[in-house]
């Protein structure tokens, strides 16, 4: 930015003032966003260390993680990742296609393609990728492709169906009335993809999925569905919805993440053998990026291997978020209806929200992070809590107890107790 | 994909065959490509082994790693890396505004902008991300923004360019007299971002960063430099070009990623802290997405803090780099020039650098990918070799003499002797 004498001329572009504004807008709706400073300490999930305050670490709990099971954890996910480690190094030093690939990419690959049944999967560096990069290329492969899109589709969805410049259709969220309208309305010839998610991680519900492609056979649509608040948790091995509701294999592609269930990082896309080889072929977001790293997929198979194997971490999941359901239902917080482990208590307004937020932390050392807009529709904030096995019933007493003393703080209404 | 008695009629999408001319178009071309089953030897670099033969793994030289310097498998790094997953596990377990920021991330940013001499750093997941989402969130923040791009920028910068729908102006590669021209064709009034690299990674050239930021100065322009192929490789500390040329405090935002010199995985940006702001606040790419692993930060964060101190490898590097580029050229191999730390050899032939690549794999166990389009021009295929600080001269004279073998069995022409 030059601020010589030119800069300021009334003819020329003040960009300090432009990004001043840009910054302002956020401050005047109460969204602006800072950072939590934070560590978790190793084996104690969800414990963690905040160093917000004035004094060093203090102990909080976490409350907010998407380490839904606490396999970010998990002794068997720590040691393949030191083992990768030692074994390999630290990063991958290059593009799959060139020096970046190796063997932990592809026996993750083969072992998520084998959790959804399909013939291959892709790994991608994020699920955001998985999605834009997939979403975006796989329309740009199908000439004059229409794009029917779930209006509570993940930014990465939109992002990627936006980025592929193609048509599309925004239907109302899970309605199959209007879904049937949209597609019915277009010539048998177009292409048609159907793109939507299982669990809708903000409001907690889930979609219809065999009536979606009961839709998708009659008007010849391929399916695209994102799992990622799903995979690990749902169906017996961790398929996801897709799994626990035997549709897997009516799905044309299934897209999960590395970074939630299953504690990691990273994303993927799992389908029939020629869909997967299009999109390594094809797209830019895919080829011309470093791999993820070895030790993170070594760590990812460790993970995605016990939860093909083991219930515990599910069905402790879905206690706790069942339990926490009912304690804030009983003590008259606001908490919505979900049929998921998210359990979202609406507050409906940004700055409330927040206010909230920082008492819970300050006074409480519980942390959860307002969900503001864009990630919601404005007038919908809320606080999102994610119980997972780890979070016990003392931390639960401590929770409502604390909401229920805030919410007097505030004037807030309880709610009629359930 | 529906494959009932309707998806066959002639009217009805046929979604396999689309897929299949996809693929079909690739392997007419020459340029389908296979992933090459590789793990390498921590401590041993650049040897690993390849699974990609029949008698289980099998030592090979790696020649095209970007793992320039050799710090992924650095002691400082692993013995972070290790520490970090001991410390706090495997994942961050969110997004850097939900759950997912953590003491590693602010430390690694504060350490990348003193890198740069700037206020502030941003972290993405990669370096595609990184310009993807900082380019199309800058451009939509400028009102009317053009961009100014060098035609051989990133497939990443390009993404970014054209996912912000902004108005964009392609000059001639590294041609000031093109990119003032259009320049000066604008009105003072549009706001303007000039995009480029510093090393142009594919043919080795470097960009004349304080001419450019001239035109940027009179013009009233931004600058964007994208330095992954020169951070910590370039300038005293390593921070690129722009430090090297000590023209770092002219650029508005410099871009990198640590996944290549820096060994581990990830991108980011440094700049003033209002345009970090801005970035942090608005680009979907980077607020929807799980933060970088905790454990890769803290790996990173050891090699930058190294790379800052010791000059050892980035000398080591452009000492193999010159001596490579002399011996091919002493042996008549078409090596091209390059000012830097990159030596391509020029083949021009889709089909015949796979082919030479190919035999260097099976007979002579030297693993260098053949570069294609869409990462080179059509015309332009090439072997891209990267020499670093542990590669010596025993490798270097075993590639030579495999090259002029190869060359002599497949009739290809020597140069005269340099």
């Amino acid at each position: 930015m030059p601020d010589g004498p030119g800069a300021t001329a009334s003819a020329c572009v003040n960009y300090d003032q432009i990004f001043d504004q840009a910054i302002d807008r956020l401050h005047e709706e109460g969204r602006y966003r800072v950072f939590i400073d934070i560590l978790r300490n190793k084996g104690a999930f969800p414990n963690a260390r905040c160093f917000a305050g004035h004094n060093g670490p203090k102990p909080i709990t976490v409350w907010c993680s998407n380490d839904y099971l606490a396999m970010g954890q998990h002794p068997k996910v720590i040691a393949a990742m030191e083992e990768a480690l030692h074994d390999v190094g630290a990063g991958s030093g290059g593009t799959r296609n060139i020096g970046g690939n190796s063997h932990y990419h592809i026996e993750l690959e083969a072992e998520l393609a084998d959790l959804h049944g399909k013939e291959a999967a892709l790994l991608f560096t994020s699920g955001y990728v998985s999605n834009d990069a997939t979403l975006s290329t796989l329309a740009k492969l199908l000439p004059g492709c229409v794009i029917f899109s779930d209006e509570l589709n993940h930014a990465s969805m939109i992002a990627g169906i936006r980025n592929s410049g193609c048509e599309k259709r925004v239907f109302r969220h899970n309605d199959l009335e209007h879904l049937e309208e949209l597609l019915a309305a277009e010539h048998p010839d177009v292409p048609k993809l159907i793109a939507f998610e299982s669990v809708y991680s903000m409001d907690g519900d889930i979609a219809p999925i065999h009536a979606i492609c009961d839709l998708a056979e009659k008007y010849n649509a391929l399916t695209y569905i994102d799992e990622v608040h799903a995979v690990g948790m749902y169906g017996k091995r961790g398929g996801g919805i897709s799994e626990r509701d035997a549709a897997a294999h009516r799905i044309d592609i299934i897209e999960g993440t590395l970074g939630k269930a299953f504690g990691v990082m990273g994303g993927y896309i799992s389908a029939d053998r020629k869909i997967v080889d299009c999109i390594r072929s094809y797209a830019p977001g895919f080829i011309f990026t470093t791999s993820l790293s070895p030790v993170l997929a070594a760590g990812v198979l460790a993970a995605v291997r016990h939860l093909k194997e083991s219930s515990v971490e599910r069905e402790g999941q879905q206690a706790a978020a069942a339990r926490l359901k009912t304690m804030l239902s009983e003590a008259g917080i606001p908490v919505m209806d979900t049929v998921t482990h998210i359990v979202p208590v609406m507050i409906g307004d940004p700055v409330r929200a927040k206010k909230i937020s920082d008492i819970l932390l300050a006074e409480y050392g519980i942390y959860v992070q307002p969900i503001n807009f864009p990630t919601v529709p404005r007038g919908t904030e809320r606080l999102r809590f994610t119980p997972g096995p780890s979070h016990d019933e003392t931390m639960m007493r401590t929770l409502t107890d604390a909401l229920v003393e805030i919410w007097d703080r505030l004037d807030l209404q309880l709610a009629e107790a359930a």
